[in-house]
């Protein structure tokens, strides 16, 4: 009898036919997953917008051995319960690193050469040269010290910015939060991409946006909870930094009515940079092939640790 | 009795203080021009977007010894007695190489991450998460193997693109005019950066667009006419390419009624890719550091090739 893999669904469904006879695979939504967890061995979930597991995990007796999201954030699942089980939470490490990288030198550049206002200039047909900024030669402070901040720390090196990053611990290459403001103080660029936890929610505050640079541009692409939203636009509102953009919001989707859509100076973008063509295909083979990894007993890698919120390490 | 030196002005003027008591500072518009050239020792050609000087070079007689343009094209001045003169022709070699890298990094990752859409969605109000597409791994072809083809080389493949390099002759990194179909056929991205000469006018017509990838995306820093634009149009909206951003159009600036503002697909850019803040000063700069050479009687760096139509080699 093979094992009993649930998921947790979202559209479309990822391709696990190589799964067949390896796994039983069951699926769930929010509302059926409570009950159908006891009975599972593995669980993934591919619904990495749900917070369904957070609120369905068994407190005692039967439950997955293994949880995998398709996701890098693993806010969203974790509860006391789970990680206080010997349950072992796995994540999607590998996935988005180069998009989510790529997507904040398009963010950073296009804010440098202020091509959202030459679109509206288009649109108006107006002829409106303008001088922009060069980025080479800029300082970045990146905030998130794991494969996505060291990611996003190499494309905007590589396009000659000066970067630092910063982590939970001081290490090679990478600064302690005790340099946070001094950075952020200095940098041109900061860019927000550490994990949810304790200790990062709501780090970019107003005291924070008030020790940036007039001239300096904020942009983040972790989960909206990094930022105090209302800090942000008062930020940006009284010119206490010069641009953001946002790729991660504390209530995702932004409904129709949200201030936010409307904010001088704020590119609102609708947590698509980790999405590239193909991803959820590289997501579906990565799964498969943890699943190889853990039906031959082997070590998993990408192994949360799940009282700090995030797979430790580069 | 210091040498005269004639600007052929633009607002604003270059900071020329350091020049004091070392020229004999005139300055002319297209309407003066002609009249002042024969009495100039030297011509700088600040307003590097007129046609003037092809207009009023003197046939015969007394004429600049030196003209230097304070942009990188040349064709808005060369005219068959200037290039039969012995006046030395010079550029801005130098100033907008990263610059206009950077543009075409920029735009490049805007496409590729759909932004101008997700600023209209933002305009509507609307959540619309797409997947955009991976630019690492891409190819793209690069046209134009001076310094600015290589520098936009440089800055695509720190970003992973997989880049080829085409210019008049084929040489070490560098395709030959005869590899430029093949080239365009297998790329994702295709940028015009070459010189605007007799060899390149109107070389991106109707059949080079028709050898590109349905899915490819064409960007053009140079001048305007490289490109047939109505040929671009077309290959835009019968969907034989992708997309397309254009920084210089035949006929600048665009007028109102100009048919290029509203066709889908085409970013129209107001041919601001190499001014950087800080640019005009560092034009003034590299200028003032010339005529330091030229008034010693040195070697001046940046000579133009006036047969060829650009400054040889990168």
């Amino acid at each position: 009898m093979p094992p009993t893999l649930l998921v947790l669904d979202a559209e479309p469904l990822p391709r696990l036919g190589r799964l067949t006879g390896r796994a039983r695979v069951e699926h769930a939504d929010a509302s059926t997953l409570a009950e159908r967890l006891p009975y599972a061995d593995v669980l993934l979930v591919w619904d990495f917008a749900s917070h369904a597991v957070r609120d369905a995990w068994p407190g005692e007796g039967p439950r997955p051995r293994w949880v995998h999201t398709a996701s890098v954030g693993v806010d969203h699942l974790l509860c006391p319960e789970l990680t206080a089980s010997d349950t072992v939470v796995t994540n999607a490490r590998g996935v988005f690193e180069q998009p989510v990288a790529e997507y904040v030198a398009a963010l950073v550049l296009a804010m440098a050469k202020d091509l959202p206002r030459t679109w509206e200039a288009q649109g108006r047909r107006e002829w409106w040269p303008r001088e922009g900024l060069r980025v080479a030669g800029g300082r970045v402070c990146v905030v998130g010290s794991g494969p996505v901040g060291h990611a996003i720390a190499g494309s905007l090196g590589a396009l000659g910015l000066r970067t630092a990053v910063v982590g939970r611990v001081a290490g090679p290459g990478v600064h302690g939060p005790e340099d946070l403001d001094r950075l952020m103080a200095r940098a041109d660029w900061v860019v927000a991409a550490a994990p949810l936890t304790e200790a990062t929610y709501g780090m970019f505050d107003a005291r924070r946006f008030g020790v940036m640079q007039p001239s300096a541009r904020f942009v983040s692409v972790g989960r909206g909870a990094l930022v105090v939203e209302g800090a942000l636009v008062e930020a940006l509102s009284k010119r206490w930094i010069a641009g953001a953009a946002v790729d991660g919001f504390v209530d995702e989707p932004l409904g129709v009515g949200d201030a936010l859509w409307g904010v001088p100076g704020l590119i609102v973008s609708p947590h698509m940079g980790g999405g590239t063509v193909g991803w959820r295909d590289e997501l579906a083979a990565q799964f498969v092939e943890l699943y190889g990894v853990w039906e031959a007993g082997g070590a998993l890698p990408n192994v949360v640790d799940k009282g700090r919120g995030y797979v430790p390490g580069r």
